[in-house]
C-alpha cells in the first residue's frame, strides 16, 4: 500500500535533531501507518554542519535559514530542536505558515512565551505536540493505564527526581553546542526547564494539576567561562532545583533536580501512592515498572518488577518490536510519540502534549522559580 | 573476670522497652565490657502487665510509680520507654535524683521542654543518652566513617524519606497502647518527632547543622476513634509532613515522612552526593551501603553495593557478631549503641547523641511545625 | 508461670557453639514456651577456653571431657558443636545415656556413620535434632508454605548455590580452630559437607527426593600448611563441587558450591520453577522472598520481593518479633529452631529435621562425591 | 562522501530477518564507515509474506528461490535467516558463488555440517560471520576488556543459564512459522542450540575454550500438535539442558537452559569468577554489568552496578549513541555486529564470530547432547 507522506523540516541538528530523526526513520519498520515521514530539509545557520548532518540522516536538501524553511511548499511539518529561547519566535511563524509543528521541550521560556504559541497554533489550527518523550516509555505508559483503572485508589504522594552530575566540574563552560542549556539567555533557566519539566510533565498527565509550590533553587558554580565570549561570566542558571507542591486532587508532592548529584547521570524516578498501590519508575532502567497491590495475598504482598516487554496487547507498544523480554531503549519513546502523531495526524485529532498540554507545565516552572526568587509558597495560575 | 554492675530501672514496657531490655540483655554475650547492665525494676502504672514484662525478661523487681522508681538507691540508670509527654518530667527528677538516663526519642515534646531537660541533666552531672539507634547501624556508622574521612568532597546534596503505610485506614483509632503516637497529646506530633526525627538526627550527625526550612505537613484523616473516650475525636498529628532545607555546610536538604505510602513498612532512606562520591542506605536492608566512588577508573565506575559485614576492623561492630556474610539486623542497633554507652560510662566519657545533640534535633522539628502551619521558611534557632 | 527447665550440656565453644548458646539465651524473651532451656555446663577440651566461654555465656559449670559431661544426671539435652569427625562417637554415647541430642549438621562424614547414629537415638528414643538451621530463616519457611499450598504447580526445575571467597589464597592453612573445615580427616569432605549439605537439606525439604547425580569437584590449591603440623599438607578436601541431579518428582535439579568465587561471602540461593510460579532466596539479604506468579494479570506480572517482616500470621515467626518493616538475622534461625524444638519436646514429638531427615542429605552428598570420584552418574540409594 | 555499497540479498523474513534488516538500515546514521549496505532483495518461499516483508523494509526486489538470490550479480552479501536445517545448503552454495555471507546461529544442525561450511567459505575466500550477537552488548563487550587485561587473574569459574518460560503449555504447538524452534527437524535440537549456543559462545569468547563435559536434558512436554500436519506428534527436541563442564584453562563451568522456568522470558545470565575480582551480566538489564574487584579498599568492597552508556571511549559502542544514562536495547548489539562487519570488509578482515569461530560452540553443543543421550562425560573434540 502506498503510503501518504508528511514531509518534514527539521531545524537544528543537536542530540535532539538527532533523537527525531531516527524517530522518522525507524517508525515504519515497525509501525504500520498511513503516513510515511519524509526527510526533506534540514536546517541551521551553519552550513557545514548542517550539511554533514543531512548526509548522515539523508535529508533530501538543506536551508540556512529557517524563515526560508517555512516558507517552503513542500514542507508540511516543522520540528523545533533548537534551544528555547527561538522556540516562540519559529512556532508563531510556522503556524501562520501553516505548518504542523513538532516542538522540542520545553515548549518556551516562560508561561507568557508559550501563551502566545499556543494562540498561534490553536488559531491558524495546525497540529501541535511537544516532545515530552518521558510519557511513551511502555513502562510510564503503562502506569498511565493503571493510574487511571482506578487500581491505586486515592492517592496520597507522588514525587520525582531528575538526577545527573556533568556539571560538578568548574571547567566545564557555558553556551555554544550542547552547552547552551547552562547560558541562561538561550536556555531560560537550568534544571527547572530542562529536568524538571519532565518531571512536572509526567506529573500532571498521571496525577493532574499543581495547585501551588514552594521551592528552593542553588547554583554552585557561580561563574563558568562562556563560549562564545571566551570569558568567565556569571551563571545565571539554577544548577539545582527542589520544590514542595499540593496536587488539585489533595496528595502532596516532592519534586527535585539537580545537575550535582555524583553517579547518577540521568537518574529520572517517580513514585506516586495510592490508598491500594502505588507505583515507580526509573529512567535508568526504563524497561521496568515497580508496582506494589496491597490488595495480594497478605503473606505474598511485594514490590513486583515489572519487565515491560509482554506482546499480546499487555504491554504497551511492544507488540511492534521484539520477543517478550528484550528491550528497547531511550530512543523508542521517540519513535512511539512519531507513530501516535502520525496516528492523530491521520485522524485530524490533536495528540498529547499539545502547546496547550506543555504550556501547563510551563506554569508551574514559572511558579517554581518565583517561589524560590520569592522564598514564598506560589500559586499556580 | 568479675563485670561491674550498671542497675537498670526500666520504665515502660511496650515496644521499646522490649528493644531496649534485649541490648542490656545481649551486649555482654557479644562485646567485652568493663559493665555489666542488670535488669534491676521495671516500672509501669499497670501492674499486669508490667508483671509480664518482668517475667519474661527477668526483671528482678516491679514499680508502678515512676517516682519510687527514681528514689531507689540500688538503681544506677534510668531508661524512658513512656510516651513522649512524659520524659520530661521523668528526666527532670532523674537527673536530680543522680541516676544516669537513657531516654527514648524523640528528646520531648518540643524544645523548650529539651532544653529544661538539657539543663536537669548538666546541672546534675549524670550521663545522659537519647535512642537515635540508627547512627549504629553498621552500614550508618560505615557511612560516617566515610563521610568523616573527606572522601566525598564538597557536599551538595542531603535527601531523606521514612516511609510507612499502617495508618491509611481510617478505622485505625488513636491513643493507648502502641497508637499513643496517633494522639497528639502523648505524640506531641506525628511523624515529625516519630519518623523525621530519626532522618534529622542522622542528618545532623552526617552533615551537620540545618540553617532553614520550608515545610508542608498534612492530615488525611481528619478524625479518628479515641481509645480512651471511645469516640471519634478530631486528629491533631501530622500524618504527613515534607521540608526543603540549607545545611549550614550550603549543601541543599529534602525530607520526607508520612504513614501513607503504600508498600513501604519502614523505609527509611538517606542519600548524599559529594564531589567525589555518593552514599545512599535504606532500613529495608539496613546491612548494606550504597557507595559511588568518583575516583574509580572511568569505565568501571558504579554503585557498589557493600554487604557491611566484614571482620577485621574493617565493617563498624560487625568484629562482634558471626562470619562475614552474615547478616544482622533492628535489634543490634541497640545493642550497640547500649555498649558504647557502657564504654563511656566506664569512662566517664558523655556518648552521643546526648540530650544536648538531640536537641538540635528538636529544634529543627520546632522549625518544620513551625514553618508548615505559617506556610513560611523558618530558621532553626 | 513457672517454666519447666531443659538444662544444656554444650559441647565445643566454636562459632557454632556462640550461634546455639545465643539461641538458648535468647528464647524464651520472645517466645512463650512451656520450657525454657539452661545453660548447665560447657565442655570443650581446652580447659581455659572453656572458662572464657561459660564466662562470657553463663554456663554454670565445666568439664574438660565429654563423657563426664553425658554421664551427668542433671544435663538432659546434649548440644554436639565439634568437627564432624566426632559427631558419631559422641552422639551414639549420649543416646546411651538417654539425653536428647541437638547435632550440628552435616550429621555425620558419611551416610554409614549417619545410619549408626539414627539407630542409636531410635533405640533410645531420644529427642534428636540436625542444626539444617536455614529451614526457619521466615522467608524459607514461607517459600515451604507457599510451595505445600501447591501454588507453585508442578515443579520444573530446583537449583542452589553457595558461593563463598575465603580460602582463594593459599596462605590460609588448614586444620585447628575454624580451619579445621580445610583439614579432611575432621571435615570429611570440603565444601561439599560444609555448604552443599544446607543447599540439599532445604532442596529436599521443599522438593523431596533425590534420585540421581552427577557430579565433579576440584581442589585449586593442593598443599596448605597445617595447623597442627605447622608443615605443607596436601589438602584432602573439595574445594568447589558441582552437581546435575534427578528429583524424584521428576523435576531437574542444578547445584554448585565453591570458596572461590570471588565477591560472595556466604551467598546461599536457591530458586525453583513450577508450572504456575517461582520462588528464589538469597542469603545475603535472607529477609526477602522472591515470588512470581503467573496467575497474576498478565500486563502486572513481575516478580515480588516480598520483605517477609509481617504480622498477623502472615509471615513465619516474625510475629515474635518487632515490627513490620524491621528485619531480624542470621541469628534468629537458631532461636526459631531452638522455639520448636522446645514445644516439640514439651509434646514429645519429633522436631525436623531429626537425624533420620538429615541422613538423607548424608546419602546424597555420599553419591555426590562418588560421582565426582569416579566420573559417572551415580544412584541415591 | 559517497559511500560504497554492499548490496544484502535477505533470505528469510522472521524474528532475525527484521533484526537484521533493522541493523542494515540504521547503521549508517550512527557510524561513519567506508560501506553502506543496500537491501537488494528479499527472498523467501512465500511471495505474499515476502512482498509484505520488502515493503515495509525497503528491500529492492523479491526473490522466491533462494538460488536464484546467489546466482544475481547485483547481490555482494548473503544474510541466512531461515530455520537451522537450511543454513548448510545455502551457505556452501552462496560460498561457492563467491558471496559474503552473514548466518543466523546456531551454524548448523551439527558441527560436522558445520564443518562443512567452514571449509566452502575457506575454500572460497569469503567474508563469513555468524550472529552471536550478544558478544556486542556493550556491557558484554566491557566484561572482555576487563576479562583480557587481566584484572579478573586467574579464573576458577564460570557459569551461565538462559531461562525462558513460553512453552510450558503443552498447547503450543510445534513446527510453522516461528515455532519450528520446536520441530527436531528443522531445529536439530530444543535450547542447546536456541541458546545455550549463545551461552556457549560468549564463554568460550570470554574464557577459552571447553574440553568436557557431562550433561541432563529433559523434554517435559511429550507430544505436541505439529502445525504443518495438525496431528499431535513426539517432541524430538530438549526442552530444558544442563551440563557441568571443565574449561581448557582449569576453570569450572555450570550452563543451564531451559524454557520451563517461570517468570524468565529472556533471562540470559553469566557470570565469571577469578582471584581477584567477578563479574556478571543479565539480559534482562543488558545495559548494566556487575564488577566485583577485591583490590578495592577493603571496607569499601561491593559490587558495583556499572550502568554501561558513557561516552569518551569509555565504554565499548556508546560514543555511537545518545547521551549517557540514557540506554540502549537488544536491537543495537545487531547494529554493533553490521558496523564491525562493515569495518573489517572494508579492510579485508574476518570478523568475529566467523563460521570456524561459531563451529567451536557447535562441537560443545554435540558433546552436550551426545552426553545427555549415554549418561556418561564426554569430550569436546
Amino acid at each position: 500500500m502506498t503510503k501518504k507522506l508528511l514531509r518534514i523540516g527539521m531545524i537544528g541538528y543537536g542530540f535532539m535533531g538527532r533523537a527525531h530523526s531516527n524517530a522518522y526513520a525507524k517508525v515504519n519498520h515497525f509501525f504500520d501507518l498511513e503516513y510515511r515521514p519524509v526527510l526533506t530539509a534540514a536546517c541551521a545557520r551553519n552550513a557545514e554542519a548542517v550539511q554533514a548532518f543531512a548526509d548522515t540522516w539523508g535529508y533530501a536538501s538543506l536551508e540556512t535559514d529557517w524563515r526560508k524553511l517555512i516558507a517552503r511548499p513542500d514542507v508540511d511539518a516543522i520540528d523545533i530542536c533548537v534551544p528555547n529561547h527561538l522556540h516562540r519566535e519559529i512556532a508563531v511563524a510556522a503556524a501562520a505558515a501553516g505548518k504542523a509543528i513538532l516542538c522540542e521541550k520545553p515548549l518556551a521560556m516562560n508561561a507568557q512565551e508559550g501563551e502566545e504559541m499556543c494562540r498561534a497554533v490553536e488559531a491558524a489550527g495546525v497540529p501541535n505536540m511537544v516532545w515530552y518523550n518521558y510519557r511513551r516509555v511502555p513502562a510510564v505508559t503503562l502506569a498511565k493505564r493503571i493510574i487511571d483503572s482506578g487500581q491505586l485508589g486515592k492517592i496520597f504522594h507522588y514525587r520525582a527526581n531528575f538526577l545527573q552530575d556533568w556539571t560538578i566540574s568548574a571547567d566545564v563552560p557555558q553556551g555554544g553546542g550542547g552547552l547552551w542549556r547552562l547560558d541562561v539567555a538561550a536556555a531560560g533557566s537550568g534544571v527547572t526547564g530542562d529536568l524538571l519539566a519532565h518531571c512536572i510533565d509526567t506529573a500532571i498527565w498521571l496525577n493532574g494539576g499543581i495547585r501551588d509550590v514552594t521551592a528552593m533553587t542553588e547554583t554552585f558554580v557561580k561563574q563558568r567561562k562562556h563560549v562564545e565570549t571566551g570569558k568567565l561570566e556569571p551563571v545565571g542558571i539554577d544548577d539545582a532545583c527542589a520544590f514542595l507542591c499540593h496536587f488539585q486532587n489533595g496528595s502532596l508532592g516532592l519534586f527535585e533536580s539537580t545537575r550535582y548529584a555524583r553517579g547518577h547521570k540521568a537518574l529520572y524516578t517517580f513514585e506516586i501512592n495510592g490508598e491500594h498501590g502505588s507505583l515507580r519508575w526509573d529512567l535508568h532502567d526504563l524497561h521496568r515498572l515497580e508496582f506494589f497491590d496491597h490488595r495480594d495475598a497478605g503473606a505474598l504482598r511485594g514490590w513486583r518488577s515489572i519487565h515491560v516487554t509482554d506482546h499480546g496487547g499487555e504491554h504497551p507498544y511492544m507488540n511492534h518490536w521484539w520477543v517478550p523480554g528484550l528491550q528497547i531503549g531511550y530512543e523508542h519513546s521517540f519513535v512511539h510519540q512519531v507513530a501516535d502523531f502520525l496516528e492523530g495526524y491521520a485522524k485530524g485529532q490533536p495528540v498529547a502534549p499539545t502547546f496547550r498540554d506543555a504550556l501547563e507545565t510551563q506554569k508551574v516552572c514559572d511558579a517554581v522559580l518565583a517561589s524560590a526568587n520569592q522564598r514564598r509558597w506560589e500559586n499556580v495560575v
